[in-house]
């Protein structure tokens, strides 16, 4: 079976920002859930896949005794090597019939999405939940599509049919409003890593979201 | 079963040098294996997944009826959702028993090695044939290793108990004195796709290899 979806605080674990090696991104992940994340995502643009396999089994070891599911980004091989919970692929990445067909019905499968013609493309029946994003600028994404805005990320939540988290240069202060114009969740990196502590980072941003 | 394994020439399709887009890359494969070229390995390290894709269908479209393997460089997902002939890892890649895991024990796997540490600790049990090298400066990988040279490379052939194939700044004139060092085949990318006829470069590349 699937690992119960809870979108509310998702954090993308990037190298760069996340601790840098394996035993600092495991480190930064725990205190994290600690602090309330939901649901984890590993994504290394830059790393070689021994890497990513390697960081990939650690945090899985970390994370499963919490219930916390770990999302690989793009790699489907390293997804289906240690078995993690799911897979979030790009526009760009493997195409997710394709991505699906690989990982079997059971796992979860996210799809990023920036505008209204690729929300109404997503396939429904295949896809557990999309992200919407850049709704703000962010420094952490190199290939990031154009900025949404809240105006507008409110109007693609309105469309929706499908569990949504909105990403991209979120931080504390914007949760609530997210929230309140339909997102199932945030997503976020530097908001948690970027800070000196990452479980308190957290627990703001799970308290600023926990009311709606 | 497993496709027939021939290293004599091998041809390493890279975009920036290859043709290009899909078409481009497809017209430069089957005209070098018009020339002679026995197996072609697709390797796009700038490219997204679904462009891999894409180009690993229109290749495996056009070289299963010449009855060339495809193989597919680095990202397995990408390798069985074509159903490729087969894989090739390096060694910061997933390593050689996880990939056979992910790729059962028919498709065709190559691993990449420089030195005699890396060969002695190539798992002959799981890995069809090795890329050594570079044996020459080469401008087409930025990663590569340092240079082997002949003699060195000659060295490593003794020691060999599994199909080698050279690779790194091999052309003509290189490749009857790697055949005679004991390579059994030679890898080449600009040698073939650099030049202004793919097909009679790779005749001619065939050609000096072929009396040894």
């Amino acid at each position: 079976m699937k690992l119960t979806l809870d979108l509310s605080l998702y954090l993308v674990l990037d190298p760069d920002l996340c601790g840098g090696d394996v035993q600092g991104m495991v480190a930064t992940a725990v205190a994290a859930v600690a602090g309330g994340v939901t649901i984890v995502q590993l994504r290394a643009p830059k790393w070689k896949k021994r890497q990513w396999v390697s960081a990939a089994q650690a945090l899985k070891v970390a994370l499963d005794p919490l219930n916390i599911p770990l999302i690989i980004n793009d790699h489907i091989d390293v997804a289906l090597l240690v078995n993690a919970a799911g897979v979030h692929v790009g526009q760009q990445d493997i195409a997710p019939e394709m991505a699906r067909q690989l990982i079997g019905p059971y796992k979860l499968l996210g799809l990023s999405t920036s505008n209204a013609e690729q929300l109404a493309a997503v396939p429904l029946d295949i896809v557990d939940y999309i992200g919407v994003g850049p709704v703000f600028a962010t420094g952490t994404k190199l290939d990031a599509s154009p900025v949404i805005g809240l105006e507008e990320f409110a109007k693609l939540m309105q469309t929706k049919t499908i569990p949504a988290v909105a990403i991209g240069g979120i931080g504390l202060g914007r949760v609530a409003a997210l929230r309140a114009a339909g997102a199932d969740g945030v997503a976020v990196v530097s908001a948690i890593c970027g800070q000196a502590d990452p479980q308190q980072a957290a627990q703001a941003l799970r308290l600023e979201g926990a009311d709606i």
